[in-house]
């Protein structure tokens, strides 16, 4: 069996009737669509289009949707965007630490110059909560940024539950939502947010096209600075057939996220539970049950990650080790850190991200080999053997 | 005759040859290029080999290109990322009045932030000088962007003159090349610049990619934070479709620039001269040789830009009236104001941007047109009739 895909929180593949949408954008409907002339009208009629179809998804009015070219884009400007326009207000942030680099960076960045942020701390599944979260609003707090699921333990987080608390505050409330947006129900009205990021390939949508939800009234300055685009919000040439398979791509993910999410569940169990029986010394990360639909976060003490994928790939099946944005990087998870696990049971990370489109027979064929593989490598491992003998792992690791 | 289409710079038809090259990027080549599994081989190799081909075009070494989503976002990283990066050696920067907004409105952003602009004077034709650079240039002076052409008015600018006066000094030289890159030689060995803006859609590659050159060892600050992307210089997915298209479309601008050129310019030179000819009371705005291959602006004394616009467009005539980036928000162009065009004279702008995908046949068709569409304006315009009895048609305009 060959070319088994678990990464799809890195990459997915487009939907075909997607691509089948944007086309025409390629071929004829090229015009600008801010232009006078006939070659600018079904351009602008697509994106507007698209932007009803991003709406509908997450509960929105069309205005309220901002095109941008990726999610981490989302994230940049939702957070210096909101703090920079805030700052007179006060320079205090809340967010958490397993939060993407799209926002721990923007963040860092506002720190030096010199905002305040507080990090909520999370427990053991990833949970943050709202008893923190009161101790943590001060009077100059100004934005509060929490994802609505980590692309790494995929647990659901409480967004609405924090949204009802400080919704009659004077606080901006944003959540990265790219890995719930389009799988899962997202109402901006029920989570009472002010900004929420979503991105097009979540959803198998194309690349290069994101969105930021930014209510009316929610004061932002733009990142991007030149034209007239997106209300001078997000200037920039606007990528049309990405921007048209993204609107497509959300009107496929309302009709069919029923089906999918079940299709996604039934085979994520299936593969935990069996990783459960069949794998000694096996950590399973996040929420067993209340977490992203395709998302496995697991770490397999005694072993590296990366020689496990390699070993994978070998057989035909990909998945990741961690965040996509850093996982040449090869440094072990901050999000994992964050839930207490130990640096050397980090090392042996694995997460699977499925698809609707993967089947039960991938999955068979993945437990025949992933064991195998583990036993390989832990016969070849230090520190299986340091274990072994009975001796403490964890010491100077 | 329908569909003429004489608005490249502000979208172009992708080339078919760049878009057979995408497509399996879309269809089979999915893979996060940072993955460690087999899936990302392809989408890796395929972003390297683009890099190498837009390094090329402009005689650059490959990892001196950076992938960005638009034009706007290079001149933004480039403007706000290296002036940040520097402001420690000082917080003066020279610029001039006649370049795209997304260069001018980052540049009022730093101005807020404590920097001081000197923007150089532009004569007639829209060149700026050596020595009014000499004169600008101070010990604090930090970053120097000057336009290799406006997209306006298409003047080619002495950028390679201007770098090799600054290039042993210790500033950071930055080109908006957005309109010269792909169309015209260039060579950042040359023009002796530390960053240069280009962008795919110019040399018909797709929309959603664009590319800033950044000489090696020259400090700049990320401005897209996130991941560990293009030297986490610039974070977020890669759009590996748009990248591979860009690359090609490169590949293919080098080729067949000459040709391409050649035609443009015939096509040009033609249309320019029949219009002083058949037209009364024009304005030939920028330099009328040494100007953008397929670049022709215009003013049409008497007459509003927009009504000649929508009376083209009914003709099947599709041009622009100033910048493409602002053509819906009407407002006269700050660029003829800069070379001195009266605002009365600058309503009347007509912005022509050629490609070699243009015939002889539609610049003859458009001759037939055009100026009967002057004159029905012009026997209905209030200040056409005021100019005809001698009155001073520019007072309390």
């Amino acid at each position: 069996m060959k070319n088994i895909y678990f990464d799809n929180q890195a990459s997915a593949k487009v939907d075909d009737r997607a691509i089948k949408e944007m086309m025409p954008y390629y071929e004829d409907f090229f015009g600008n669509p801010l232009s006078l002339h006939q070659f600018g009208d079904k351009p602008r009629e697509g994106i507007e289009k698209a932007r009803e179809q991003v709406a509908s998804l997450i509960k929105a009015n069309p205005e309220e949707i901002y095109f941008t070219s990726c999610g981490t884009e989302s994230n940049n400007l939702a957070i210096k965007g909101s703090a920079l326009a805030n700052q007179k207000k006060g320079l205090h942030i809340i967010s958490s630490p397993i939060e993407h680099f799209s926002v721990l960076y923007p963040l860092k960045t506002l720190e030096k110059m010199g905002f305040d942020i507080t990090f909520l701390p999370v427990d053991g599944k990833g949970y943050f909560s709202i008893k923190d979260l009161k101790k943590a609003i001060r009077k100059d707090t100004i934005l509060i940024s929490l994802t609505s699921a980590s692309n790494e333990i995929g647990t659901l987080e409480p967004i609405a539950e924090i949204g009802q608390y400080i919704k009659d505050k004077d606080i901006i409330f944003h959540t990265d939502a790219i890995q719930t947006a389009g799988v899962l129900p997202v109402d901006v009205n029920r989570l009472n947010v002010n900004l929420l990021s979503l991105a097009s390939n979540t959803y198998y949508g194309p690349l290069g096209v994101a969105a930021l939800y930014i209510k009316k009234k929610t004061r932002i300055l733009p990142q991007l600075e030149g034209g007239i685009q997106e209300d001078g919000r997000r200037s920039g040439s606007y990528n049309v057939p990405a921007i048209i398979g993204m609107g497509k791509a959300a009107e496929l993910a309302l009709d069919e996220m029923n089906k999918r999410r079940e299709k996604m569940v039934n085979l994520r169990d299936n593969l935990l539970e069996r990783l459960e029986q069949e794998v000694e010394h096996i950590l399973i990360n996040g929420d067993k049950k209340n977490r992203l639909p395709g998302n496995i976060n697991v770490c397999i003490k005694f072993v590296e990650g990366e020689s496990m994928l390699l070993l994978l790939s070998d057989e035909g099946i990909a998945l990741s080790s961690g965040s996509s944005c850093t996982s040449r990087a090869l440094k072990s998870s901050h999000v994992l850190k964050a839930i207490g696990i130990h640096d050397a049971d980090a090392q042996g990370s694995l997460l699977f991200s499925l698809s609707p489109y993967n089947t039960m027979q991938e999955i068979d064929f993945t437990l025949e080999k992933l064991p195998l593989i583990i036993e390989r490598l832990r016969q070849m491992s230090p520190l299986y053997h340091k274990f072994l003998k009975g001796e403490d792992i964890y010491e100077n690791v």
